[in-house]
């Protein structure tokens, strides 16, 4: 079904038009940055927590809006790639939304298997940042208990 | 007490070490990108929702971690700017998060007045992308309602 809708007719994204079109308009015109890429926040949506920051290309936003589960493109490995792909730890799309500018992404997901991060979390948001106080921050660990082997899971590899 | 750590010894960043010391450690040691920013993301205390996500600086992440309310760096107008300097809507943060690979923050906040988005609404995401279609996208309004007017609030503005 879904590569089906790849195949025949993937999603489209409309140009760009003023901003008052981009802001209180249907079309749906994403705001790829110089590298092509635009911000995407997955959250879990059981928890409302953030798991995870990263970014998709139009391809990746076009197989994640046909597929339902979260596609991303690396920056650091220049690849696309589907979360869980190695891991199991797919990611199915229950909502997405877009902002304002239409340059960011919010995807609400069921997290499959025990966590979304590279390192074994749950989430990659794991580290507390001290506030109202000056000199060297010092991090604090929250939720940061190690779910699964990362190693065991990923190999050398990400996703 | 917030100027007084600013004047003093204000919050102040690690060099980025080895992989395992980024994502292991307690040093906070922020991964600035090409213009100098680092993606943060703004989520309700209460609801959960992302209210917004929005760049820092260096400075705009000093301020935000001494004075414990939202600070952010505009990419179109290169400024340093605090939420709610113009509209009055204030984000206290309660809580601040950094990520695995500490190029992205995530800030849990009390938005004070209606809404985070300078087109007038609670969030910056009031329109959802419908999955598992293929064509033209059409986005759908959510939680769109407009609470507050965002000429008189904001004028030319938009912070």
């Amino acid at each position: 079904m879904t590569d089906k809708i790849l195949a025949e007719k993937p999603p489209s994204f409309a140009r760009r038009g003023s901003t008052a079109e981009v802001e209180e308009g249907r079309a749906f015109s994403p705001k790829f940055d110089a590298d092509g890429l635009v911000t995407c926040i997955a959250t879990d949506a059981r928890s409302g927590d953030v798991l995870m920051v990263a970014h998709m290309n139009a391809e990746a936003l076009q197989k994640t809006i046909a597929t339902g589960e979260a596609w991303y493109f690396s920056r650091s490995r220049r690849v696309l790639w589907k979360k869980g792909e190695t891991s199991g730890h797919v990611q199915r799309v229950l909502e997405m939304r877009v902002d304002c500018d239409q340059d960011a992404i919010w995807i609400k997901v069921e997290q499959e298997g025990p966590g979304a991060c590279h390192t074994g979390r749950r989430s990659c948001f794991y580290r507390s940042v001290p506030l109202r106080q000056g000199g060297a921050v010092t991090l604090e660990f929250r939720d940061g208990d190690k779910l699964f082997d990362p190693k065991s899971v990923y190999g050398d590899k990400q996703s």
